[in-house]
């Protein structure tokens, strides 16, 4: 092959300078390791929690009342092993290295009980997923039916796999939590940390932009819109600058809250009291007691009409086309 | 199969409760039901439309003058066969359990009416498409060719399925334009309501976190920049406290409107006159005569310069790493 | 089959308009040209970098010492080729037409010239893209390990695609960036025109909604969250008011600034000085100084509390249910 064919460097060239690059930094890669979760393999898992919780929307479609147990009892097991096989990955991934045979061994063992306590709470967080189904009719003028909340609503798609996502972060699962919340953002535009507490009848209309973190505290009956922010001020610094994890950074926000389009709450210590609503665009950084009402005061709005000028001070105007 | 293996109960327990869940609880369920719309095969229908607007860029790439009528008579009729189906599943589904057997031919054959009918618009529809391609082309300085607005954006992608989504819920059919729309609306960032009226010559840049509400109307000429919402102020709601739906709720914005980035418009009585423009950020509850300019009043920041110090009552100043 | 059939025309006469359609315009289509870029064929090209610059965590997940070179060597020859296809096709499409035979040899052998340039700059590229993983992780409290900035973070999705599709387009190849771009956008909600010049050690969080323009000018160690914009003010037109394209439109942000959540920087004069902090929904069209902290002076709010009743001019209520 001429250098020509291949630019300024021939295959092999090409080839030993990536494999340098592999070899100067262990960073961004993970060769010759054991434990590795699969993105494609939690992306399947989420699709057959979907099937479970939604039977006849989502996978088979010709579910009848004798069928019924076949079908859960395969989708179960079939559930659970791959649950078992894509924790015992990410229990073990973490420790690579320092593991030993029977310890590998542990991580198994312990990612099947935990595959099967998962498994176990389907009907519970089933429960609590129908109340976001109802919250999301309940809260939406232009939703015409519950079936249309289960097919194309992407504020339910996000809380669906939060809800298991976050049962994954209780119990200490490394990774998969997120692989599963960061798919879920990707689809509906809601990146909800596997880290927050939500309760029940919960509904986010619209979704795109939300974000919610990691410590965040959320009551039961709360309505969110697009673009609503639950974040941070600032990241704590220990002496070396380096930022601390694991502080309560995220906001509280308590039963019967709706925040409108863009509301934006900041800091760890701030709390919206039960029963608020927060105006669209809102930015709090403080708490607000009880029962109230927070909107921003409408800002001054500059309107030229026709036939008038902008002022000669006015030179936002340069900045749109007039 | 020892309980350890399966957590907390044994696989037998866990469908059992499965099974029990769905006993208790009809909402999130779709067992022992004769018709259902397919996500998957409202998915390939929208492909189907993408292939017979736009030929040659998506689906078959080796399209001449001669092969070129086989390829569509094979295209629309599949279309019109798969569109067939699902409109039949999504009329009928309403009514489920209310359908005698001739009631249920009676879906079948509007459906076949339906989609027959749709078909027979794609000319009209693909003409505004057209429109809608040169609008992007003519909005936005970064591209370089219709080529690129057909291939790479976003707004396109969401004003396709938008222009049949909305030809759908004209005619009534349930489910399917709406879950056309979440579709474009995972792609795109952009969720337009199949009921928004739309105008000729539109065009939305980034789309991301644009919402457009189901009784917007929107004229012709009009274009839109990312974070832009037509909403609603807040819910009518009856004398028990359920909202109240079918209500104009979105505003109306005139012909050769621009609304920049995140701009919000408000209300089902707002209006925006013609020719207007309207500033990013800018949050409108009220009516704008035609050819108003309008924006925020730049707001006051706060600078703090290098050197300087932010003022003791400045405790903004904390909620940012400084 | 009868009319009723197929709605208000048969199936010949659908097809029909349809052909007329395609004839009477011809914008929105491809038909018999021989050179077309694929949007399939660019996404598995995305998937074959991301398997190169990410090893074992994205593609073939048993890679050893041994087998490594292997691997790299296969990877490597498949980009090339499909690298070169598709650049040859990019390169001859603008030019459709007016080519003849020798001068579409020279677009191929000019595509596999680019190929390989591309291929050898991947060592340097993945340099880069390693610092971009470290300063998510330095620069996110919520990031448990480097695997998981790699897995589950939107904004090294962007920015791996971003660094490759910047590449492609100082190569000057059409169309392929911005295909490239747009299903970065689509995953990730961040929109990065591959124009767009970005430094050393970026990081996004949460990524949904940003924008960044083509001719934007990123230093090192820029830090942004979602929602912001770096965009341009007006679209400056000759005197016929076509869109003048290819000047600078777009902000300058120098090294060490962050930028918070929904921050707006409009205008190709305006400059982030270095080290500067731009809190969030703060909006920008004029330079800062080095070393500036800028926030919006917090908006006076509305706050009504329990037992208050908000005033009668205080009609912005009306707006909430309350």
């Amino acid at each position: 092959m001429s250098e020509c064919e291949c630019g300024d460097r021939t295959l092999d060239e090409a080839v030993e300078a990536v494999l340098e690059s592999y070899r100067g930094d262990p960073r961004g890669q993970r060769i010759g390791r054991r434990f590795l979760p699969s993105r494609d393999a939690v992306v399947e898992i989420v699709r057959l929690f979907f099937e479970v919780f939604y039977p006849g929307y989502f996978g088979r479609h010709d579910l009848t009342a004798s069928n019924l147990r076949y079908h859960v009892g395969t989708l179960l097991s079939t559930l659970r092993q791959k649950l078992s096989h894509q924790i015992e990955q990410c229990l073990c991934f973490e420790f690579e290295g320092e593991l030993s045979t029977s310890d590998a061994g542990r991580c198994a063992s312990h990612a099947t009980r935990l595959a099967g306590m998962l498994v176990g709470r389907i009907p519970e967080i089933r429960h609590q997923l129908i109340e976001d189904i109802q919250a999301a009719f309940d809260g939406d003028p232009a939703a015409q039916s519950l079936d249309e909340v289960v097919l194309a609503y992407p504020g339910l798609l996000a809380i669906t796999v939060h809800r298991v996502a976050h049962e994954m972060y209780a119990m200490g699962i490394p990774l998969m939590p997120r692989i599963m919340s960061e798919w879920a953002h990707s689809r509906s535009g809601a990146d909800i940390h596997p880290g927050a507490e939500i309760g029940r009848h919960f509904f986010i209309d619209h979704a795109t932009g939300v974000v919610i973190g990691e410590t965040s505290r959320i009551g039961a009956g709360v309505k969110l819109y697009q673009g609503v922010t639950l974040g941070a001020i600032s990241h704590p610094r220990d002496a070396e600058g380096r930022v601390i994890r694991n502080t309560r950074r995220h906001p509280t926000v308590d039963d019967q809250v709706t925040l409108y389009a863009n509301a934006t709450v900041l800091g760890g210590t701030t709390v919206i009291g039960a029963g608020s609503t927060v105006g669209g665009s809102v930015f709090i950084t403080k708490s607000i007691p009880p029962g109230s009402k927070v909107a921003v005061k409408p800002p001054e709005l500059r309107v030229v009409r026709p036939g008038s000028t902008p002022g000669d001070d006015d030179d936002l105007w340069s900045n749109y086309e007039i």
